[in-house]
């Protein structure tokens, strides 16, 4: 019989776990877990620190129990320290800095991400905190209980520090958000960067772009923040969410190899170069369906899918991984903010000829009560007619985010632009019109096209 | 130059004519239009008898004036009695009753469809009106405001039946629903029709199946209906919804061969069989991407693409319709209800092995505030694994139209229920899981499929 061992409980490794268990329950499947928090929803974090969320023991995707009902084994609070490929056997310390020694046929590595922190003075001081984990989530909580702060300045404009200017002035904290470059939430091009940055000032998150920090101190009982271009700021706490880095420390001093961002080299089935050695998720490169080539792109949605594959190859499996295409959705107050695919500046780097053209229409017929508006962005190949990528801006309960799965099963079909009208969608006036926006927009996209090519 | 005629100023026809001068501004374009509504929404009446659609203008998709403003002629109130295909031209009749004649090049027939209304006793009284035009909608809602009835009867419980239930209940009328099917909304299948008869009657809507109306008499101020099964209501007004069926006669004058459900046949290129005479819409046959035969399916989703593709053939294209997956949503009270592919029984009567696994998630995180439950049975061969269809039910507002929609580009794509797994949707807390329920429910239809396969 097989023993399985996967380092790391979050979406890649329950994933992993799970397949693995389904596919041959008589596999033994150990999961080590370096805190106590199997399987948590790390992107709930935010909602748990807004006050909607007011357990966070809810935050659990399956509670321990769930897990061991399954028939995994759960090691809690276990750090692995060392990788023995050769013996196939892990060194783990557990919380009375006890070590021991575990054996594996398969070993999965879902060790994940952490949280990058800028290499600046003052990082460390009370009130900074960074928000990746659990722990992190429990101190700032502890921090808002029992220091009761009345402002907020948040480092890094992406998906966690706009939830947190979201989260933090629902709980009625005065924030301001620092960003780096010239236009926040860069995962989407920058003219929606500044319709979500003109949504946040709406809501009296200042937003302070294309400003670098540069040291944190503490002035009597503030924090202040100085950055390039004179920025200085003062608040009560101060949060870093400038981006993640794999954790793969552990699988390098075991002789695996990274490449891209310094992120495990995987094939498609997630094998890494060292023989019985799988590794997914946020630790490792993203096989990218459009570019073909990996990319790095951390989201829980592809560890999930990652894991799904490594557990079924693990127990013999020839499954391959299809691909990310970057897939995304965040809501800030009132919007939902959803892409997929290559945004025009991706498109041309990787050798397209891309165009990109907005569409402003409603999200169900005007006449029904209650229709927004809603910013669709195709970017296509002029040369060809494909579609390369979608975004999306409207109110978040305007079905934004699975109509951007519309585009995103599009793409994983290589569909060209112009086919989009022919899909057979949904309607009814309170939630479309004939045409679904999705159709509209990509009409729009052909035309333009069009009106370029004839000039 | 060409000149293009249009018989009719709906779905099919507005489509049509747009397309047709999108790709050629020179094609003359005439549209002949019954009475003086072209391009309304017929979708929308329910709501407009609602009062949720407080200015019945309002309805329109577009103003008479818009479409003139794109080059096309329109003729109000204008009916053609006669297509002479020999000679290329129609007899005409206006409101003044004046006949002429009018000239065609390419003639496009887009007459749409026409209420079936029962062939009983009493259908013609006052106060029993059928629903499918702008003058049958002035007809109710001039009964609404005059005689302020407080009572409902409706026969038929599809779409228009239970929208119309909704829109009268929310008028403050007791409603009945009277459907001939052991349960109504036929288009899914029995076990969602039956969650939705449950709702209708949470809101208080009487909901008696299986039984047939026999006749229709006036009792004092009151209407009263009798039926099969000793059914016998009464009431201070009854809504006939009981389907539609294509208006075909002129075109059937005219040598026009009409097939399934008398139908207009056409090919895919929305041709006749007479030459340079196309049609599109509820007159005509629908082909069918998933049997690859033709059916009938009146949609105006459906008009829409089939217009568009016989006004870009007209003008000299070679499009051809890529069929229908006989999409569809609806919404009744709280609940959205859609459907894409075949139902269970649909599957079976086409030759294939249909296995039907219904599963109940939540539309997003049950720790964010607000989720609901969502039902989603898929439709899948258990020979091939390929999905044949998809039923989902849940809040109006939890998504389900737009992940019905996924589906639906999935079974354009002909996937395989176990690839949709692969499928790279999007993930935040508040709108869905790491694993959207449309993943979620294509696992438990493989799981089931393979605990089958293994018995």
């Amino acid at each position: 019989m097989t023993r399985l061992v996967i380092i790391g409980g979050s979406d890649a490794g329950i994933s992993a776990a799970l397949r693995a268990k389904e596919l041959n329950p008589a596999v033994q499947v150990t999961m080590i877990v370096a805190d106590a928090f199997p399987n948590y929803s790390i992107c709930g974090l935010p909602f748990y620190l807004s006050g909607e969320v007011p357990d966070w023991h809810r935050l659990a995707h399956r509670t321990e129990e769930e897990i061991t009902r399954e028939g995994i084994e759960i090691l809690l609070n276990h750090t692995v320290i060392r990788i023995d490929p050769a013996r196939r056997d892990l060194t783990v310390i557990d919380s009375q800095h006890q070590h021991s020694q575990i054996s594996y046929d398969r070993l999965i590595i879902a060790t994940g991400a952490v949280p990058v922190l800028p290499q600046i003075a003052g990082i460390d001081l009370p009130g900074v905190f960074p928000l990746h984990t659990m722990a992190d989530s429990f101190a700032v909580a502890h921090y808002l209980e029992s220091r009761s702060p009345r402002s907020a300045i948040i480092i890094g404009g992406g998906y966690i520090g706009l939830e947190m200017a979201d989260a933090l002035t629902l709980r009625g904290l005065a924030v301001t958000v620092v960003e780096h470059n010239p236009t926040v939430l860069k995962t989407v091009d920058a003219r929606f960067g500044q319709l979500v940055a003109a949504d946040l000032e709406k809501h009296r998150v200042h937003v302070v772009p294309s400003v670098r920090i540069e040291g944190i101190t503490s002035v009597g009982n503030h924090i202040e923040v100085q950055g390039t271009q004179q920025f200085s700021a003062q608040a009560d706490m101060v949060l870093i969410a400038v981006g993640v880095r794999p954790a793969t420390e552990l699988a390098k001093d075991a002789g695996i190899v990274t490449a891209f961002h310094d992120a495990i080299r995987v094939t498609r089935q997630m094998e890494t170069n060292i023989p019985a050695i799988y590794a997914a998720g946020d630790c490792v490169e993203t096989w990218h369906r459009l570019l073909q080539q990996p990319t790095y792109l951390p989201l829980g949605t592809t560890s999930h899918k990652q894991g799904r594959v490594a557990g079924e190859n693990a127990i013999g499996g020839k499954k391959e991984f299809a691909g990310s295409l970057g897939t995304q959705v965040v809501k800030v107050f009132d919007l939902a903010v959803a892409r997929t695919g290559l945004r025009e500046d991706e498109a041309k780097q990787a050798g397209f000829t891309p165009l990109t053209v907005t569409s402003e229409l409603w999200d169900h017929k005007v006449y029904y009560p209650g229709a927004h508006r809603l910013n669709i962005s195709l970017t296509g190949d002029m040369e060809t007619g494909y579609l390369l990528g979608a975004q999306l801006l409207g109110h978040w309960q305007g079905e934004v985010a699975k109509r951007a799965d519309i585009f995103a099963t599009a793409l994983f079909h290589h569909m060209k632009i112009d086919e989009i009208s022919e899909l057979d969608l949904s309607y009814t006036p309170p939630l479309s019109s004939p045409w679904d926006p999705v159709q509209m927009s990509a009409q729009s996209w052909w035309c333009a096209s069009r009106k370029l090519q004839k000039a």
